[in-house]
């Protein structure tokens, strides 16, 4: 009972870290943007709990732990105001958003899949859920700021998550004690998607059919 | 009992009454946007009942009012039709997609926030999800036409939801009686999102680090 | 009963068959936007998946079948997979995307209304939740790559939905048999989206009281 105790811990830590990280991310989009300190509050929520939410719907944990318990929200607006005030900092860390982007969607992907585990979702499919709640995050940012999302542009994401998740799912089948197979599985997608960041890691892409980023059609294949 | 029952009247009249309201932002966006008939209805439906039925999702009444209860389509119909048939009006109220939010967005909050009151969520969640409910619709609104969602961009958004939702919270843990409390909620959310629409109120936003605008990466900080 | 056991097997191979159409949307979508293989894969998943998933959401089939069910998953990874590899298919069929999405439209917008009637919405708020699965997948996927929903830019869309749905509605009430009814409802609907894409059958827009396409107040009206 004692390490029952200690894991649902662990995996609260988790959840609020990839909401504190998540939520840094909104609230750098946000100062960006130049919203206000309010506006700035409200985005870091939304990306930070996005994920959350949605996995608590999509498995019927309602209402979700972001509006029963005040920790997430207390951890979403320290994270908005950090990035608010501290607003200098971001020159420094330029390529922040992505990175506490990075580290969201490993927090996100593995506690999403042990949560969906816990509510009795197939390994496989616990995964699968594992990895929206991870991409849900950045998804919801990039949408509100119309601009596509970071899922559907960037190198090894989804993969990654779903990567981390599937660690997660597998530990379970196999029956490993839980803190480290999440642990290995959030550290497997960070570092996946921190390698595609700095070393261009990807996956291939259909072979060409048109010009790239053209959006008419091709008047003629002929030459 | 019977003041339960004036009380519950009361609150689905409010309800009934944002859905009007934000239907009829939606309308106006549609009429605007040159869609058909039939998208005037689909769009002041949607932007209408995305508030409310993200509001149910969340705290678990399914199926949404929304689905259940044939007025909100009603509603949601007549103000599509009167946008429609009343374009030539439109001229005349140039501003009114953004009053009729106000509106929406007040009614929605307090509202929302006594449903979730009346759900057994604490009153600080109860006011956090009065204020998504009122920004729901406006967020639905501007991301389906691949606009930057207005509580991202106007002044006292999300916070006069807030403000407005935290008097109804605040009168339920004072047990002071309902009616004058949601009233006082909806006029306060409306004067402030007004105000700042006329005076211009608005939150500090964080100094600049970069151009206003500027998406790229600084050059150089040197000069 | 032997009939019970032959109508569910029927709608769910519809179901299924929605599913697919709309992955392939999704797919193909993907693929112009030069995603990697695995975001196709994604891409197809969302687009297969969001109107059943909001459908399942709605009516409290928690979790929802796409995630609990591995055959919803199978179909979309084979869209994606058939999306990606067939790529040079694809300058034959430009028009693809269009069709495949009125097929999922039709398939979805019966099966929706199924449901929803399955779990005891009334008649007419079943065929609203069946024109709401129906449109789902179409606008998830032009939210995601920050184009205006196809339902809001395409001729007889939500209209051509809703019209399947209430043949499927009006059936329930008169207890005709579920199978023909749902075949004839798709029929209708895809026949109906058909036309207006080839004929360019078209719903009344709201009498012009500004430019096409302009976005800011028009300085006078005196001209």
């Amino acid at each position: 009972m004692n390490e029952h105790i200690s894991i649902g811990t662990f995996l609260v830590a988790l959840d609020l870290g990839g909401t504190f990280v998540f939520a840094l991310s909104g609230g750098v989009t946000a100062v960006k943007r130049r919203l206000d300190v309010f506006g700035v509050l409200v985005l870091a929520f939304a990306v930070g709990n996005a994920g959350g939410i949605t996995r608590d719907v999509l498995i019927g944990a309602i209402p979700p732990a972001a509006l029963r318990e005040w920790r997430y929200l207390a951890v979403s607006v320290l994270a908005g105001l950090v990035t608010f005030f501290w607003t200098p900092l971001l020159d420094r860390v330029w390529s922040s958003v992505l990175v506490f982007d990075a580290a969201g969607l490993a927090l996100f992907a593995v506690v999403g899949t042990q949560k969906a585990l816990a509510y009795g979702l197939r390994p496989g499919m616990a995964a699968l859920l594992g990895m929206v709640t991870g991409i849900g995050g950045g998804m919801v940012r990039d949408v509100l700021v119309t601009e596509v999302p970071v899922v559907l542009r960037a190198d090894l994401y989804a993969v990654a998550a779903l990567a981390g998740a599937a660690v997660v799912s597998l530990g379970h089948v196999m029956h490993l004690p839980s803190v480290p197979v999440v642990t290995a599985g959030a550290i497997l997608c960070f570092g996946l998607r921190l390698g595609a960041m700095r070393y261009g890691w990807h996956l291939p892409v259909a072979r060409a059919t048109q010009p790239r980023g053209s959006k008419t059609p091709p008047a003629s294949h002929g030459s």
